[in-house]
């Protein structure tokens, strides 16, 4: 059984365990600040967090700029996007009181953590990381130290705050593996400064975007969290379908098709096929009407809220500010810890 | 011309630009805390420590602690050896006024730099490192990430304070190169926050161990600064020489011999040869004894100050605090010009 199939076969029992008693439970999460969150985002990930903090589990949500140059020279429009990431979590239900939003670049305690964690690993184990090489090749960069050694910082995002969940997909897997070699070796050097944390895989449906292709913000087949009905109409009306009247869900034959009756169907709870034999030989005119208004009637809430607290003045500043000082709080304790444990108090 | 011979050729130039004007100066050096500094620190580097700052040059000194790691599974002894640091640099004449001591472990800010720089090289980069490669064939380890990232570590604890000079030996130089070209990629990509420091070469003479090899204390060649005359007595007593009567100067051909008439030398301020010829027949017996004359009066003042000092209640806490204070609100001013220059202001 592979690492993947063993974490699924965990998952019940580790999802009871959780329900049994979730304040026992921390969740580290969060995502790089790269651009406007999406739908996907929403139905993928964030949903689920407001699902986990309000069932009792606290969630530390690291906005991770600094990782944003991974892939890239420079980070760009950073403070529009970590605002906007937010915005969206608290208008899905996140509770800034229960949830903590943080900031890597303001938390140095944590990022200092890189450094011990560095002596644990070897660079071959680095250079075996799957996701690091398959993203790598996708930058179409050279590999740069920063990409090389993100596993590791991503370990310390997760070890300083001592959480046991790490919601993840499977190609994330690989860098909570990682953590829990980290975790274990620190253990066996200096003692047992940290518990062994568990990747929580999401039950989250696979999200196309508007081509049928890996939801992004950069192939513009996304809708932004932060766009309006009329934005969306747009983006929907300019999505390429094809000429057939009937309409049928068929992702291989017909992906720019199916993957509009898939956004319509996540946004109504409904089956996509039930769907496509509603429109029957509407065309893809109606297709995109029904979707467009699948998808406005579904985000009218997130967007009516967002837009109430995006006007309140110094709300994100404050949720950051708060968020970020409890981080370093955390971080500089268990920062305490581990210097302690590696004989450096002078 | 390689970066060596350049960097040979503009020292006379550099070194009477310091001394036109000390004061416009930083110096960032420093050691690794791995042991007791020996007579090999104290003539090949703390001298020179002393002589810049007493020229009004500000030192930093760095003990860095968490780089004792790179070529070892665990550091040991790490408060005796800092601490045995800083008494030993106070003792030659370091002033903790005008010089400021600090561990790596207790300046976050600076190391946090770490990130940001991490994403300025490339993992070839710091594979072509040939003094990492060395180090790295000289640990029999496998090459861990600290130990393949630890020149960008030193280009943080170089720019955090905006040295603009950096004492280094030859093998050394690719770590500054490696700043220099941290510095200008920040500036193309984010605008100027640094200068581009210039390596130092030392004059210090080439001190060699007891037994002719590089002074280092795991060799058993070396006279610990900490030691007493009598285990400074003991430890020349059982250098390895030879049995000819006759003393004369020969590095290649007598190395034990040519190591303790240096060790002398260096003491005295002599010629190696002149105190051969002095002991002319005398043989290992009086070599030994004019040598452990030699360093024991040398060292005599440095032994009654350090014994001083240490007698002092709170005095190197005191050293460490108040220059761990100082390092960390340059650390910090530094790490907001950068988050600044980099957009990550919330």
């Amino acid at each position: 059984m592979d690492s993947y199939a063993a974490t699924v076969a965990r998952m019940p029992a580790l999802r009871a365990a959780v329900a049994a008693d979730p304040q026992r439970h921390r969740v580290l999460t969060g995502e790089r600040p790269t651009g406007p969150l999406h739908l996907g985002h929403l139905l993928g990930t964030i949903v689920e967090r407001v699902r986990l903090q309000r069932s009792g589990v606290e969630i530390m949500v690291i906005l991770a700029d600094y990782q944003v140059t991974t892939d890239r020279d420079v980070a760009v429009h950073l403070r529009e996007y970590v605002r906007g990431a937010v915005l969206d979590q608290l208008a899905a239900g996140l509770d800034p009181q229960a949830t903590t939003f943080f900031v890597h670049s303001a938390v140095p305690a944590l990022n200092q953590l890189l450094l011990p964690f560095l002596s644990l690993v070897s660079e071959a184990e680095l250079h075996r990381n799957p996701t690091v090489r398959a993203e790598h090749e996708l930058s179409g960069r050279a590999l740069s130290g920063l990409m090389l050694t993100y596993p590791v910082h991503q370990a310390a995002d997760i070890l300083f705050c001592k959480a046991d969940l790490v919601p993840v997909g499977k190609d994330q897997l690989p860098h909570v593996e990682l953590t829990r070699v980290i975790a274990r070796r620190f253990a066996e050097r200096y003692g047992p400064a940290f518990g062994v944390p568990e990747p929580m895989l999401t039950d989250a449906p696979d999200i196309p975007g508007l081509d049928g292709q890996k939801m992004s913000k950069s192939r513009g087949n996304a809708i932004g969290l932060d766009s309006t009905a009329d934005e969306t109409a747009a983006l929907i009306r300019r999505a390429r379908t094809d000429g057939e009247r009937r309409i049928t869900f068929d992702p291989q034959g017909r992906p720019g098709v199916s993957a509009l009756l898939s956004t319509a169907a996540l946004c109504t709870g409904r089956a996509p096929q039930e769907i496509a034999e509603e429109i029957g030989d509407g065309g893809s005119g109606l297709l995109k009407k029904v979707a467009t208004e699948a998808v406005n009637t579904f985000l009218a809430p997130h967007r009516a809220r967002r837009a109430e607290l995006a006007a309140e003045p110094g709300l994100v500043e404050d949720v950051l500010s708060r968020g970020n000082e409890r981080a370093n709080m955390i971080a500089s304790a268990t920062l305490d810890e581990v210097r302690e444990a590696m004989g450096m108090r002078y």
